[in-house]
């Protein structure tokens, strides 16, 4: 893929994100993206091939969200992008990716990643604008995002992100929680009292429940792994509730 | 590496093609370079260490193929390049690395990636021919690349790279298999009836064949492992016939 | 960290060192960071995130150590390079990073590498002085670095890394250990006798010992795991005798 983006556009910069997203979580490949593509450069094109639906009838897409730009299949992939867009008034185009001039001559079944979408952010790095790229779209799927659910004594979420350190990351936030003043947070049986401002206020081996790098819960083990410790998963429930 | 080459060439732009090829494995790591570096524009420079005879006797090359330059061990790892350019009439000229000059002072046993490899690399970057870098020799080591055989029935080939996700990559290729109507693909005890478009076009857990990125034939289970399902490795025969 | 990077200093070129270091482990990130800053050109600017510490009041750093920078938590991650430039009479200038104004607008508890040393290293790199960027510190915390021990019949010193491969690497190198003729190593009830010019000197399977790309003395399996074999760890002890 950086090949064959260096043969059209010889001069960018590429960086990767990640390559140990979990082999078909679309859900796991677009936090992550939602997650580090604002911290990029405005005009950035970001590629990303969580890929299940390759080569069936599953739409290769790029869109124009803000300052920023995503190539990749349209599987849900780019969901927390363009919902963020949608929710700060931002520009939105998306194209259905149907110029084949644009592509590799030859196009395989299983790796639209080299074929399709690396030239075709290429082209947008050198300036070639999305309407010449594809046709316009207002269908592009979205995943169904979980979304934290008011409970009679705080917030219920789940697990959404497990880093390699087995941190748990939840879709409870910051702004949901400010309002409850002495926090409990229940997940898998255990419960954890209070939050701590960062790993290094506790000792090594306990379970801590604080906020991450992006104002979400996130719930670990000092110098260990929650995910083991606790056993649990993505789309674990996580609750929140006043002492 | 990298600093070493940024050292010399310092506007060199370097991408990691991968740092997984199993410990020795040299066919890998041929079949890894093999696939990807055509991909990369003209006058790319590739280094390639998988290099279980640095420091003994094994001399250090670079090789100039097509519109590419490699640099590395002559222990074979360019042989597949090799061949594709001798099939196709390409320029070849490759030398033996003898002229300590282009390397860094200090000459380790144990890492001539580092301390040759590189700094040649980043020599050819600047422009310094192959003939000033070293000897031409024309007895480059090639390994042993395994040869699919025509049966009575079909065709036999076998395993020749596994990838992260489980599927299985053949020495059989669309170009042997076109003149066979009704695919049976049987490895490991198992017979696969037909290929199939597409990863996408089946359900979880299907075991299936199709052609991969290089029009090879792979077998695959989807969202899922083939290598755990069928307990096969690197060198698995894979027997091709008329239905 | 990159996109901040990028953000403020476009023009950058990134490499990645290591996303291997074990979690929490300083003295490990410490070598890593030792050995392969010297290759980099004069002025990079080297960035290092094991950072157990991180939103506590281990204080955020940068030093200028002769040609390089450095940028990271204030924990002993520069102390290998620190003694080194002390030794060698070079340049030593550290501050405590102290000037918000030179960092993102909103800093997490857990993730300076994004919020304070990446903005702080992309400054540097535009030509910002350390002097502007926080203030002067003489006291930098420093690790306590296993120190090789003379001994009646030789030196003892430990296993200080152990690579992906499972070779194993000690604080002894050849300066300390050229005066030894005949030299037997011990380690976990073994002795390895003589030392090897290189790997493929001998047959897959043996236990050998032999100087590795520090002139350090290591500990390897040939094509295998000298890690598995001895069952050793960081820390444990390796003494070199005369036969």
């Amino acid at each position: 893929m950086k090949g064959v983006i260096w043969s059209i556009a010889p001069d960018t910069q590429i960086a990767d994100i990640s390559h140990s997203i979990h082999a078909q979580n679309i859900m796991e490949g677009a936090l992550a993206l939602s997650r580090s593509a604002p911290y990029f450069p405005p005009g950035t094109v970001h590629v990303a091939v969580v890929d299940p639906g390759v080569g069936t009838n599953r739409r290769p897409i790029a869109a124009h969200l803000g300052a920023h730009y995503f190539v990749g299949p349209d599987n849900g992939l780019f969901t927390l992008l363009l919902e963020r867009a949608e929710n700060n008034g931002e520009i939105i185009e998306i194209v259905h990716l149907d110029q084949p001039r644009y592509w590799l001559a030859n196009i395989s079944n299983v790796f639209h990643g080299r074929d399709i979408f690396s030239p075709v952010a290429a082209h947008i790095v050198n300036g070639v604008p999305l309407s010449s790229l594809g046709t316009p779209i207002q269908d592009a799927v979205r995943l169904k995002v979980p979304i934290p659910v008011r409970t009679a004594k705080g917030w219920r979420g789940e697990v959404v992100q497990i880093d390699h350190f087995g941190n748990l990351a939840t879709n409870l936030t910051q702004s949901h929680l400010k309002a409850i003043h002495n926090i409990i947070v229940n997940i898998s049986g255990v419960s954890i009292v209070g939050l701590v401002p960062t790993f290094g206020s506790c000792s090594p081996g306990d379970l801590i429940a604080l906020y991450g790098t992006q104002d979400d819960l996130i719930i670990s083990v000092v110098n260990g792994s929650a995910e083991q410790r606790l056993d649990v998963r993505i789309g674990t429930l996580v609750e929140v509730v006043e002492a």
